[in-house]
């Protein structure tokens, strides 16, 4: 098999244009980036709006392995299934990091013969998304050292900023750093913190932004700390979020590309799933919608993470929801959580997927719960044996839930049409009612405590006196009634990546809360929430290369 | 008047295939961002290779006053004025960085109705090269705090580094900080600093490299600090040149916009004039002369910075030498020289300019040391009186330089038509043979002291201890024998900003000595350079704003 980059390579893509007119946008509707790439135009968007909307699959997973199940893989091997049985179908995906590209990851645009192309650029700079992110955070964070440096008229303590800066970058030496050292004319020195761009609340932002004007007022109601007296701070009493917003013009506009079978892709934005909500942007997702009939979507780490984001956060602030959701799952995750160890999981092992069932069992609650048909999708992996798959596919209908094997990742949309006609029979059903885990009323105890117990499946939630503290102090400025983001480890169900399968019995343990005020949803870490990675011992890096004729090596 | 962003949203530009059209690129050359700026492929460069070439002239200035004297403007009214008296012209310039536009700046890309558009998209992200070179810049900082972080083999001494990060911001709280605090996860803690992008050895290398691979290869020659032993650590013994090729494989591609005026123009690469030396790309210059008939480019700050390191620098490496120089002047710049104080230079004063000829002059004398044809511009404010303008034609006359007045900034290419047409003149006699200030083979001692002497006009240079010890670590390591990057104040021709007019029995103190190996320089630093700005008390980013229609404010 070769390499992604090589199957990438090899692939004759067709012009961006050509892609366009697929979905029945004009050549004055995108402005391309290069021939494989483009913006599509507000203009195009607003003239869409009256048009009737397509079907929404999302794509999530079971409580993943650390190379993760496959979902982007799945999801571009899906919408390549569903074009090779006729339909319209386009992909809405989240937009990679260039910090992980780097480390270990070499790549985030799909793998084998389901990727979006041209996946060298979407793993690198792509469309400057990303750079326009960085370059308004880190003009918030200099127009407040400024202003502190300058008289600091907003009486702005320094040792209570919350904001901090970015870079798209895997690197560790910045996650704790002093700034401002060197004298009166560098400032004033304090305690900063780089997390990695897509850690920024400007990225939940873009992607939960119903446009420039939303993008802008939300920028101006970002909490960057508080001041003297205990009171919050605003980006509006700063008055810059007009350059903010000014700096991501044509980072709001959705980006379009395709797959390596020509089907329409639109990836844009993708915020954290951890300190964030993890999914690509509502503008992209809604588009996709006036655009296909079908629209393939996906959230980030498993259905107790990005799934229950995507309903709660996203659908809600958005107005949509799925129409059916596909979980993906692999054999070497159920033997995981059958308490197999990492370096056995090629091993034959059917004992251990009948016990690792129990993870996928409650994903398939979880999404029942918000009354959409679900569909298993086994994600194929050379390793898997005939045994195997026929334990997994027996419990699956003895539980009575549809199954079905893909091998997108070899065979690219051929291997996935059993899956499209399946996940196409599904889309057939009533039109799901939307369903929360919890009401925006609730109070944020209320809150966590639904999304453990209904989601989860623990007992309850406890938080620390330093999570009591700031629940009151978010109280005390009003800004307590939004929406919850779990900052939770995505190994378990529970906040304990020892727990494998589906625990019961526990409680999570919510240690710190911060507002995202701009975002709208108010952040509940439980444990240590990495927001900045580091570079492995051998990064990818090394093995990176671009040769004179352009060949490029490495990427994968 | 119109502010420029307002003259420039006006403007009808005409799509980027038109212009690529009009200077003799197809559609396949060219790769698109947006309407109204394209990459241009080096397939096309490559194929122009064997056309002869087109005539260069230089654009440069007298020392300038803190606010420019418009070598920007003049340029881009040049070719707007050469293509109104029917020549086939084009610029090539320099693209400005996003931090200043937010400081005091506001924006570089000409002004008034000489201007490069689209101008709000130059100002910011423009096609992404400057995040590129962030990027890049960023990787390897990474590369090197995880390599001491992981062991170490190279023994790079984390006290003698001398690769900083980089950020396109103006922030001096980055000036100066401490990384790799929090213990062991997170590195070893050390001293480092932000520069601004533009002043990254990267984007020195960017504008020098020949092509993709020379770019590869000057990475890996970069010398980043030393180890344990004293001996230099260069980046091809980490490993990551390809991966910073890789991150650069757009940003070497030199970027097609328009004038106001549809002239084409191209924008591509822009290094600090102090630190580096402070010219557009070698790629988009010679690229440039396979275009046009007549190529108009221009160089950082006064004549005795950009301009000699234009000549000594990037004409011996790019393998170019001037046909025309022009020198722009400005009557309020003249004022300054000849003693007047900042707030009284919009008042007549003919004497001020008789006395600040002088610095006039040596800028003329030190621009016909190269023995190239020169002329005088004068930028015209509308300040200036009818005796100032006078007097200043009467010197020249009498010095025997041709002087010509433009109004470029108030009429676009009308009023640069006389102007074009002294420099078609002055483009018509016999090529200048290449001569330079200094010989390769001169001792970095001679080199310094031939400036010294022939440019700035004073008696000689003195080292200090510990530039002279830096000196003998060049030559131990055999990196001494490269071209000279003078970093002094671009406020007189001496190293002392007071020093205004043409001073003399001066010296100047060089203080600091780094190699910058890739970009094949050695720095020469005279007294503080600023490589990290500020922003002011009321910083360009409080007026800046985008309505929901698109509409920009505030860039100007």
């Amino acid at each position: 098999m070769l390499s992604d980059i090589e199957i990438a390579q090899q692939n004759e893509m067709e012009k961006i244009q050509v892609i366009a007119d697929k979905c029945g946008l004009t050549p004055d509707d995108i402005e391309q980036y290069g021939h494989y790439k483009a913006k599509i135009s507000f203009d195009a968007i607003r003239r869409l709006e009256s048009k009737p909307d397509g079907k929404l699959v999302l794509v999530t997973a079971i409580t993943p392995t650390p190379a993760g199940e496959g979902k982007s893989t799945t999801s571009i091997g899906l919408v390549q299934g569903l074009q090779k049985i006729g339909k319209n179908a386009i992909a809405t995906l989240r937009e990679p990091s260039l910090g992980p590209v780097f480390g270990i990851k070499g790549g985030a645009a799909g793998g084998g013969y389901a990727q979006v192309v041209p996946m060298d650029d979407i793993n690198l700079h792509f469309t400057g998304d990303m750079h326009a992110i960085t370059a308004a955070n880190n003009l918030l964070s200099a127009m407040i050292d400024n202003h502190i440096h300058q008289g600091n008229e907003l009486q702005i303590d320094l040792r209570q900023l919350s904001w901090t800066r970015v870079l798209d970058m895997n690197d560790r030496a910045l996650r704790n750093v002093t700034v401002a050292l060197g004298g009166k004319v560098c400032g004033f020195p304090r305690e900063d913190h780089f997390m990695i761009t897509v850690a920024s609340e400007i990225m939940a932002i873009l992607c939960l932004a119903k446009d420039l004007e939303d993008l802008k007022e939300r920028f101006g109601r970002i909490v960057i700390g508080c001041n003297l007296a205990g009171e919050p701070v605003y980006v509006h009493q700063l008055g810059c979020q007009g350059a903010m917003a000014l700096l991501m013009k044509d980072a709001i506009k959705p980006n379009l590309v395709q797959t390596l079978e020509h089907t329409p892709a639109i990836v844009h934005g993708g915020p954290f799933a951890n300190i964030a909500h993890g999914c690509n942007s509502i503008v992209a997702t809604k588009l996709g919608l006036k655009l296909g009939d079908i629209v393939v979507t996906e959230a980030g780490f498993g259905a107790d993470l990005g799934a229950e984001k995507f309903l709660d956060i996203k659908c809600r602030y958005g107005d949509i929801f799925p129409d059916t959701i596909v979980i993906v799952a692999t054999l070497r995750a159920l033997k995981m959580h059958g308490g197999v160890p990492k370096q056995e999981l090629s091993t034959e092992n059917v004992e251990a997927v009948t016990k690792g069932f129990s993870n996928l069992q409650k994903a398939i609650e979880n999404m029942r719960y918000f009354n959409v048909p679900v569909l298993v999708a086994i994600n194929k992996f050379a390793t898997d044996t005939d045994a195997e798959i026929a334990e997994l596919t027996r419990l699956c209908d003895e539980f009575g839930v549809p199954v079905e094997l893909n091998e997108c990742w070899e065979k690219g949309g051929e291997g996935g049409t059993d899956m499209a006609k399946k996940v196409v029979e599904l889309l057939e059903g009533p039109k799901p009612t939307p369903k929360f885990v919890y009401d925006l009323e609730d109070s944020l105890e209320e809150k966590v405590n639904k999304i453990v117990k209904t989601i989860y499946g623990g007992d309850g939630v406890i938080f620390t006196d330093k999570a009591k503290k700031q629940i009151k102090q978010l109280a005390d400025w009003g800004l307590d009634r939004l929406p919850v983001c779990m900052a939770k480890t995505q190994y378990s169900l529970s906040d304990n990546p020892a727990l494998l399968g589906a625990p019961t019995g526990f409680t999570i343990t919510v240690s710190d809360i911060r507002v995202a005020n701009g975002a709208g949803f108010i952040v509940c870490r439980t444990g240590d929430v990495m927001v900045m990675p580091g570079l492995p011992k051998r990064p990818a890096a090394l093995n990176m290369d671009i040769e004179a004729d352009g060949t490029i090596k490495g990427l994968f």
